[in-house]
């Protein structure tokens, strides 16, 4: 009798359902076949299940959701040299064409063929077995749980952002956002030795949590009160604040923005000193009112964060492994494989108290 | 008989005068003086003129108008060692603190105690003699005119927003802007060894100039006639045009938006290629509609530049000494000093037709 | 009847011979199959032949000799994007394995696994027909012969030697040696706008080329007579005198050392300006006295070139199509495919009137 | 009656005594006097009292000893912003010329004109008062004692060496020489996030010492035995071994050079991976052997470190404040100012259990 392979997929919008599907097989020598023993859910995740698209990637047909996720390797290619069967595995979701000029270069998170799992048109990795390039499995050590694995994806979200903003020894850092993504910087931020890193999150207990996890200091924004005032000078006071509250002296060396939300944006620009970084990682509306004139006086480098690039992935695991690190205390739910749609619509709910959802994975 | 200083002064918004000033002595060993021989008219001088003040920077009691200068050094501090009397000079016109972070860290275009000629309260080179430091004094070559030398200030200004872009040889480069600093960044990214530099303005006749001058191709963006298209839309169409038609495959390498124009920003923000380089050296409204998620997505660098620093003028003067560059070209008007305040009308009617106006100096 | 595949084979130490070999098959769909049309002899071919090895690649079996050659595209595989049958291309010889961290970084000319032509135990080029990844071919214009485009490999490493020193317009480089890479690096220097290139070469006629050819200025050392004179001073003193005679002030801003011989790399040291960069692209003896403590000192970055990175071979591609460096003119010899003996002893004798050696393909 | 000023003055070569010197003044409005609390001392300190020159700072005039200090502002000039009287601050002890163009380019570490305190012809700060640049003091905090406020000069030179080989998160660094300045290289590339930091040296105690200040692991090497070993072919097979032991893959992301010996740089040069950085530190033998080819084919970026750039004495303050670097733990002696000849006769003494000796200032 043939192995079954249950998934988790996504039909068409809003519509999921459980199939047993076959087992995948290698593609070539340098796949490697993993039985999946955790997966984180995402927004984005929750994004295709209740809206089909996000940008120019559109559910045309239906496609197994999940993308972080951890397991056991149970077959390789004859080419694969850095894993064995039985080794256990964090795995990069995106596998990049590897013919581009960005690939080529180095910057394979711009590679326009990517197949990345849970993007239509592929599946992601919320089945039994999931078959993937071998060289973007990392192998986890011992003391690393399953769930630990599987979080390795947000964490080298965050190494990505903070290598992309150069975060060094010393900076100030200034993070928007306390979400799991926001957190997860100001955790690798310190771990990276920054002097001083702050939170920002108009959640309270978001906040607090921050605090707990790798923050130094956390500002939670009031809503501004004066509809009189202009949106942009109402940003810009709140920057003032927060540089005045934490004594940033002419402004934070790095900022790092994590919400998307225009607000955010805004104080990011003012907030940062002459000459500093902003990195923009968060996405909401595509266009926003945008402090040009302050960023080119200035003279700042703002850049956008985008996946993953060489490196990301080891150096989370290292993170965690070492401890620098913890994404588990961001775990606020755990779910079996068969409570995926409850795992979902927790997360759809979005409730501030939400972090990270878990699902284990068939054994 | 004490010798005459004769000087143009900005008494009040609106109010110039010339005035006989006493001769402006060394104020220490580093100090040269220099007898001014030609001085080109910019926009903020202008600006200083009709509103009194440019961002923090007000106008409270009068100042010498000019900044942009060359001369025949007449008297030379002790400690000065790169320059004697009689050497011809192109005088870079902020002098900073040499003392901050910024200083000591060469970002001394970011020093906030930089005296800058012209700027409130400090005065500026429209007189007979000019007192500055000598290290911010560069020999022109007896090949160079007066004027070519006075014309080294807006070419430095090209080499720094170039040297912020990172310019590199071989790379396709978009400018927005065929005004003086924008046909200048051709020419100096051309002299870098771009392989295909594009200039954009609305005005046909720049446009056209910036053809003979250092672009290899131009665009003329149409209005847009259909009221109904949201104007980010609209940009971002216009940017697909550009980039078709000149077939910059997925985008430019590296944009500089030497305009400050909403359209233009945003055009330039569609215009970049995935992990491409922009540059905001334009100066317009505090705030614009910004495609931030594009910029994120694709991973841009954005950047201000700001006035100078090291080496710009340096190099300013070699690009012109050894004919890479040739900004005599854009000198459209010439005036005696007794004229300056033609010379400042001109400027201020802004023709289409005017690109740089000279001030000869005092005999 | 089948076609035949003539080859010019390596058998064993100084033992050549033609073959007829079977027609390459492509190995996957992202491989085409080029015929080969003009290819360059490069001093590595000759010393594969003599001696049967280059440090840790050693002759164990037969190879195809030959790697410097353009060809036209006579088959392609079904996943190939960028060329087509019938295309002109230049052939970058070296395909990496896209898996490990240095492919994966951008870095592949670090990769231990790349199959580089003629490089034991892999074939080169000197056959009819040579099946390599199509991404590793690049078109080239109809403008171009196919001896350009075999010259592009030369023009390449000449490229990357520029970029791993980040020569930039306005700097002064200083080059040892004018053999091929030499002369080449000095007109690829001057294309990315370098103010001022040296070239130093022992060998009279070389050097005189150079001047023709890139250099603004070149440099003949004498053999030193005074034998009492240790060797390391003695290259102080000519470094002292390029710097002196070229007036290079502190010292040369960029240093390109392209013959391996301990008394350039020593006066290369010598003559770079504090801070300046020392590429190290020639080789010659494992190991030389080095002037360690100037180079702490001088706090210089010394780096060292091998091989090509991405946007090598395009730009490469371009600087010839567009004439900015015209490496025919390197040519000193041209042979048919039956005379590839002949070409390899005339690069074996090494003449100082032998640039460049070429043998055209198959027809 | 006058204040006086006791000086420990070096009149010539291995000739010092004590001399009652006149309070210094205040030579400009940017100057301070610090009443000097305490004194590191530093093997260039005895070098100068030993042999009266280093490289081309030669002994012609008596000098002041010592440039590693600390102690309270007690006048400041009207220019000074960032100190003021009262105030505990660190020294850096090499203030530039400010004007040149390696002062105007953030790189006054190389400007050839800074007065070094204590190198000839300047005075240094074995005295009871020394005047320097107020924006060349950095205040500490209250819990930082003056001895730690001394040895923030050695902390910033290691700084600076990290930062010279941009030192990062998650990289492997090897450190040859468990002195003052190897051992602090090893606790700020720990602070600077590094994953795995080796340090080596022939001393047993000094290498045990660096165990418990930042290394994670330590290595001794043996003298070679076998007499017949070509020295650099010895230095390779320590690399390898090194590499071997501590699980470096195929080397070490970064190398410190902190010993100028020989051996040390040639292993460091085999030890350091493909396109790896090694930083010169150490300063011995002006030249050695050298595996230049292998610094050619592994693309390797080497440079020279030397004193110390902007941010260094900031971040170096930073460093020892929040206890993540602990350079108290280096002294071993401790004397009187009046026992200042005691202390030079320890350092100059080099025995393996000296690590830091102090003099304590004129109350």
């Amino acid at each position: 009798m043939a192995e079954i392979n249950p998934a988790f997929v996504l039909q068409s919008i809003k519509n999921v359902s459980f199939e047993n599907r076959e087992v995948p097989k290698l593609r070539d020598e340098y796949d490697v076949r993993v039985h999946i023993e955790q997966t984180g859910i995402c927004g984005s995740d929750v994004h295709y299940w209740q809206r089909g698209r996000i940008g120019d990637f559109i559910l045309n047909s239906p496609i197994v959701l999940g993308h972080e996720s951890a397991g056991t390797v149970v077959e390789v290619g004859s080419k694969v040299k850095n894993i064995g069967v039985g080794d256990r595995v964090a795995i990069e979701p995106g596998v990049p064409c590897r013919h581009c000029g960005y690939c080529r270069s180095g910057s394979y998170n711009l590679c326009p063929d990517t197949i990345f799992a849970a993007t239509p048109p592929w599946d992601g990795t919320l089945q039994k077995y999931y078959v993937v390039a071998g060289d973007y499995c990392y192998h986890i050590p011992n003391h690393m749980s399953a769930e630990d694995g599987a979080l390795v994806e947000p964490v080298a979200v965050a190494v990505q952002i903070c290598k992309v903003a150069d975060v060094r020894a010393g900076q100030t850092v200034l993070v928007f956002g306390c979400g799991p993504i926001g957190a997860l910087c100001q955790a690798v931020a310190k771990a990276y030795g920054a002097l001083k890193v702050i939170g920002v999150d108009i959640s309270k207990s978001r906040a607090e949590f921050a605090k707990t996890f790798g923050a130094d200091g956390i500002f939670i924004p009031e809503k501004p009160l004066d509809s009189n005032v202009d949106p942009v000078d109402a940003s810009r006071a709140t920057a003032e604040t927060i540089v005045e509250q934490f004594h940033l002296g002419e402004g934070a060396d790095v900022v790092l923005e994590c919400t998307g939300a225009a607000p955010c944006i805004q104080a990011g620009i003012f907030a940062a000193k002459k000459g500093g970084t902003y990195v923009q990682a968060g996405m909401g509306q595509e266009n926003v009112m945008f402090p040009i004139t302050t960023a080119c006086i200035r003279a700042l480098n703002i850049k956008g964060s985008i996946r993953y690039t060489t490196g990301c992935y080891p150096q989370a695991v290292e993170l965690v492994a070492s401890g620098k690190v913890n994404p588990r205390s961001l775990i606020t739910h755990r779910y079996k494989f068969e409570e995926s749609l409850k795992a979902f619509e927790v997360v759809k709910t979005a409730s501030e108290d939400t972090l990270k959802v878990m699902i284990a994975g068939v054994q």
